[in-house]
């Protein structure tokens, strides 16, 4: 599949199949506006119907056309929609945008007339968009070829482009963002049931666009969503910020996605994690990507999370100040040489703790607000600075605005404004904001929203940076893929933990034992207390089965343990057939923890982390990430869970070898990348993690082969 | 201090003191703006440097005065403010709003002189507003008392009145609000220090105000936090919604409010409690007042959470599900008499779930949209409707907008809109809307948001109506209160049960024993496995003193315990003086949950419910409601938890009895009422909630007496 795109987005020549005389249709509508918005290549209709359409000649078929277009719009009904591929294909046409409906979306036998349409693009390499969706707008080349509302403006170019797999939805939000926000588009594309040409490979695509500074997404769901952190990561390469608006997220919001685009909507949890590992930012509404593309365009980026917040109203400093807590900026007190600098400047009763207020008195004295913005900028201690005006106009407005704009140009740390005035009233204040580019939001809470993304961004870039540098743990046995690739059944418990031994995740000590007086030889060499527990592939719930005996201190309590343990699995399921009885050592003072491995269908092999038991089963209080991950990333991920002051001393305990666990989780995920063709998933639960320096045991653990 | 407020906001007469002739200036803006919106009362300007101020007679003092004004605005510095207020109280005015700054605020100095003020209000029985605000709009009478960039504006009067503590931000909110949201202010006013008429007051009023229909609030913390409640429900009787805008919430958010307005800023959990109890709803950015403003003018009242979500695009349809979702809102499938008459209307990829997507074939039939409308609300599993439209635009636009008008206006249930097409090319759809107060919002997801606010606030108005029938639990114990109230140390176990015990509250069998033998001859009348516990105000950690024994299962072991933790304790500290040791039932089979009460110094007596330990410490998965309460209302608490399940029978454990545990949170309540003089806190820590039919137990407890 095509993925060189410039062509797609730049063609020379468009042919429209199934172009309406009809202007106001769906299908009358790409040609209209094609001319309409001045689109400067050729241009053939194709429509049996008439001769001419918009004066430009219209032609009877595919085959008719007197040279090969770049790229064809297929604009008839599903059915013939299929048909008219295949002639572009034969014609040789590179890309192709297919707006039909009536595919996967609704059912099964638009599904396999999906499939021939895959079919078709893979056979003559077509660079495939759709089908299903409404089209693109190529800002620079002016080729505004599909339909809807958004067609009947002419924006002006910009560093933002987009990719939505909604295409009302999709334009809709393109045409406000642009209209009303001011942000500037390159490239907008609709991709509706991603057959070809998926969200990923515009995204990929234009991370190596040197004019696209920032990429917007709609998305309901990725087929190739295992690509997603390689390009999240090629984006933070390149700096380029990544906003994902990802809908589908409830059971409900799921059933809706299979019936509009039918794209796979995954687990949540995973794209969580994914858009956690790269930095991608994740946008809720409209307003977030007009808000979040004026900050990036700032061109600054803040060294650290440390906001002064300055204010000439109290109110909105102490709402700004509870947004940047909840979006994990610090704000923390200026310095004392700062504050006695300012002290002097200020009325009495103006705060200079962080919010910062000046007061109103700022009405009386503007040079108050240069000199203040100055010793607060150029504070160390200070990362990024933010400003509320509240309604500040007029006069005192530009005054203001000339201030900040001189501070800024000074400056290297961002600075961004929350300025609620109108724009009738505050007209010139904002000009001379935009020519230096600093951001100015209407509410000062969308202001601190916008710089949290900026520094979110900004951390991942240089975490991102910090991680390559930093080793990731591989290991290779190949006993262990021979082992699982030739398995059918699930490894429990002492088979599993042999599997895990071979990636240095050591067990607990044990033995299977398959006498009682074995049983008792192996408990004295463990050492007491012990644990004896059947193991048997008919026995999944050992406890239930009566196949579990605990605290066993010596070997006569073993002995008896043994004969009580067989009877009872005997009574429980007579036919069972018993690998024999575990004897292991009994871990006490450990803190028990849930290491896992879910090998997605669609993102490929996740690892979680958790607490034991009702932490994990009822709390939902887990960590996810994408396999590979370097020991910072695991760090990460136990921190993570609410519960982690568990592992770090709560309620008088002593603190958990947390290295130990950093290391069993760098482990398993290097297990993770050596098995992903064979494993379909794997719990160690518990995995029992001791106090620091005594490292972490795996008590049990199961594993599941991948399914083909 | 006078509470009846409208005189305050139509004054006939206003007295400005320290009125100055420099207009742009913090004391000159205030005359200027009530003679330019065109005050129509008597102005009476006070400064001794002017003969004339504007037009208007200026006097030396407020003696001088030739009547005594409605209202007067004190605009001088703290120091004379205190000596103005003196004079305007001996002249007898009503209504003094101060300005100035510099009171607690600014710390120790500040305070002192802030409680002159509230001495000399109360003293001349003043209805006081203020220091260190911005003053007030009463739009009606056009008195625009105040200063900022607000009051260029001539606001168009309107239902919704606002009080805010903090002055530059409210009026920034409000200006925005009104300007570019189209919300019409009646009554706006700005409290800053709140020494006299106080936020709630203002609220009180404004519910027993008929032009009033929402109110809406800026807080940074209520002083009589414990009026919430009662305000809340009166509201509810009322059916105005009152909209809460609470910051201060994070720890630094709260340093920042001591530097402000000085108000206290108290937990956020019990406002957040009161909140829930009331339906008061809360906001977060100032298109919330918008947003919801318009959703509470369209008059219609949702009956229940059963939201049909319609879409031209099915993008914005998956949105609003996922947004609807996590409001709280049910998106359910609509009933198959209604899919069955949608169908022959509606394209074959058209998806009729819920969301319903209707395609981008409305672009050629408006008749379908009429159609579908008219089933979909008529559907009996539909409470209210929502449709988005994405960009549409023009003629088709127009018509679209008037099938929905039609439809609005002949049924009972409301229509919200997510349109995001620009006034410029939708502004006839717009006004057809706006005329049959059919709310509609750019953003789909602000239309799903003031939807759920809708429909929150009927379901409070309907659970209110429901509680006030719902039994409420009284318990009163002399004795309980005379022991309390003679109490200078806490109630530890054995003394605490037996205070619950007087409120119904059952505690684990259980006796004091003061010797070996004793505690046997218990032991043998509860019946084995017992647990020993040492008894002494001198040692609060048990545990820790080796002052526990559990699991004892005869006479002997019980007798040897006794013995082993006299000793252990003896070591532990050999002066502590010791009540016995308590003998009590071992409890199995149990929930361990904690109840708790706190006393709050700003609310009252709040109760506290949540799962044992960990649950509590860690996770923080607690519910809080203020007493008293309903039944219904501690089923609430118990659900809300997110360990919920494990009382519900998660894991395999058998449910627990909810009832018992319902019954005893409305004891607890009903003793938190009883107590409310002499409790400072109360934990029963664990209540054992045992399986269905067999009840509660407390465990242990501790009592805090109140410190006076």
């Amino acid at each position: 599949m095509r993925t060189d795109l410039d062509r797609l987005f730049n063609p020379r020549s468009i042919a429209v199949i199934g172009a309406s005389a009809e202007l106001g249709t769906i299908s009358g509508q790409p040609m209209n506006f094609l001319v309409k918005r001045g689109y400067g290549g050729a241009l053939y209709p194709i429509n049996p119907k008439y001769q001419e359409l918009l004066g430009h000649k219209c032609y009877g078929s595919v085959e008719a056309l007197p040279e090969t277009p770049d790229l064809a719009l297929i604009l008839v009904n599903a059915r013939l929609a299929v048909k008219m591929l295949e002639a572009c294909g034969r014609k040789g046409i590179e890309f192709v945008i297919m707006f039909s409906s009536g595919f996967s979306e609704i059912g099964e036998e638009g599904a396999s007339m999906q499939e021939e349409l895959l079919a078709i693009a893979k056979r003559y390499n077509i660079g495939f968009v759709g089908p299903n969706c409404q089209g693109m707008i190529g800002v620079p080349s002016k080729a505004y070829a599909g339909f809807g509302s958004a067609f009947i403006y002419d924006y002006k170019p910009g560093p933002v482009s987009m990719v939505s797999q909604s295409g009302g939805f999709g334009f809709s939000v393109m045409s406000l963002a642009a209209m009303e926000g001011g942000v500037g588009f390159r490239y907008v594309v609709t991709t509706g049931n991603e057959v070809g040409i998926s969200t990923l490979d515009f995204m990929r695509f234009l991370i190596d666009d040197p004019q696209t500074r920032m990429i917007a997404s709609y998305t309901e769901g990725m087929k190739d969503a295992n690509r997603l952190r390689e390009i999240g990561e090629a984006a933070l390469d390149a700096r380029k910020p990544i906003l994902v608006w990802k809908v589908g997220n409830s059971e409900e919001g799921q059933r809706a996605v299979a019936s509009h685009t039918a794209n796979l909507s995954g687990a949540m949890a995973l794209y969580q994690a994914a858009f956690k590992q790269t930095g991608i930012l994740q946008i809720e509404d409209i307003q977030d990507i007009v808000d979040y593309s004026s900050a990036f365009q700032c061109g600054k980026v803040p060294c650290g999370n440390r906001v002064a917040i300055i204010t000439i109203s109290g109110g909105a400093g102490i709402m700004m100040t509870d947004e940047a807590i909840a979006r994990g900026l610090a704000v923390q007190p200026l310095s004392p040489q700062t504050v006695e600098k300012l002290r002097p400047l200020v009325p009495a009763f103006a705060a200079l703790g962080n919010p910062i207020d000046l007061t109103a008195a700022i009405f009386d004295d503007t040079d108050l607000c240069r000199k203040a913005l100055e010793l607060i900028i150029d504070d160390p201690l200070v990362d990024s600075v933010t400003m509320a005006n509240a309604g500040l106009q007029g006069e005192i407005a530009t005054k203001v605005a000339r201030e900040v704009a001189n501070v800024a140009r000074r400056s290297d740390k961002p600075i961004m404004l929350g300025w609620s005035a109108r724009k009738e009233v505050a007209g010139e204040a904002y000009a001379l904001l935009d020519e230096v580019k600093v951001p100015h939001y209407r509410s000062p809470m969308r202001c601190m929203r916008a710089l949290a993304a900026l520094t979110h961004h900004a951390e991942a870039c240089r975490r991102h940076e910090a991680r390559k540098a930093e080793p990731l743990l591989r290991i290779t046995s190949e006993q262990a893929r021979a082992d699982l690739a030739g398995a059918t059944t699930d490894l429990a418990e002492y088979r599993a933990k042999q599997l895990l031994a071979r990636y240095g995740i050591a067990g607990t000590a044990e033995g299977l034992a398959t006498s009682a007086k074995d049983a008792a030889r192996i408990a004295g060499s463990i050492g007491y207390p012990v644990v004896l527990k059947i193991q048997s592939a008919d026995i999944p719930h050992k406890t239930e089965a009566g196949g579990v005996r605990v605290g066993l201190k010596s070997a006569a309590e073993v002995e008896a343990a043994y004969e009580a343990i067989m009877a009872a699995v005997h009574r429980y399921k007579p036919d069972a057939l018993i690998d024999g009885i575990l004897v292991q050592e009994m871990v006490v003072d450990a803190v028990e923890v849930i290491l896992g491995i879910n090998n997605d269908p669609l993102f490929g092999p996740a690892l979680m982390f958790g607490l034991g038991g009702i932490f994990t089963e009822v709390m939902k209080d887990v960590a996810f990430r994408l396999a590979p991950i370097q020991a910072s990333v695991a760090s990460e991920m136990i921190r993570e869970v609410k519960a982690y002051p568990l592992l770090s001393g709560a309620r008088g305990r002593p603190p958990c070898d947390e290295a130990a666990l950093v290391d069993a989780l760098c482990k398993l995920s290097a297990l993770a990348v050596d098995l992903k063709d064979h494993l379909g998933e794997l719990d160690i639960n518990p995995l029992f993690v001791l106090p620091a320096g005594r490292g972490v045991k795996a008590g049990d653990a199961l594993i599941k082969p991948r399914l083909k």
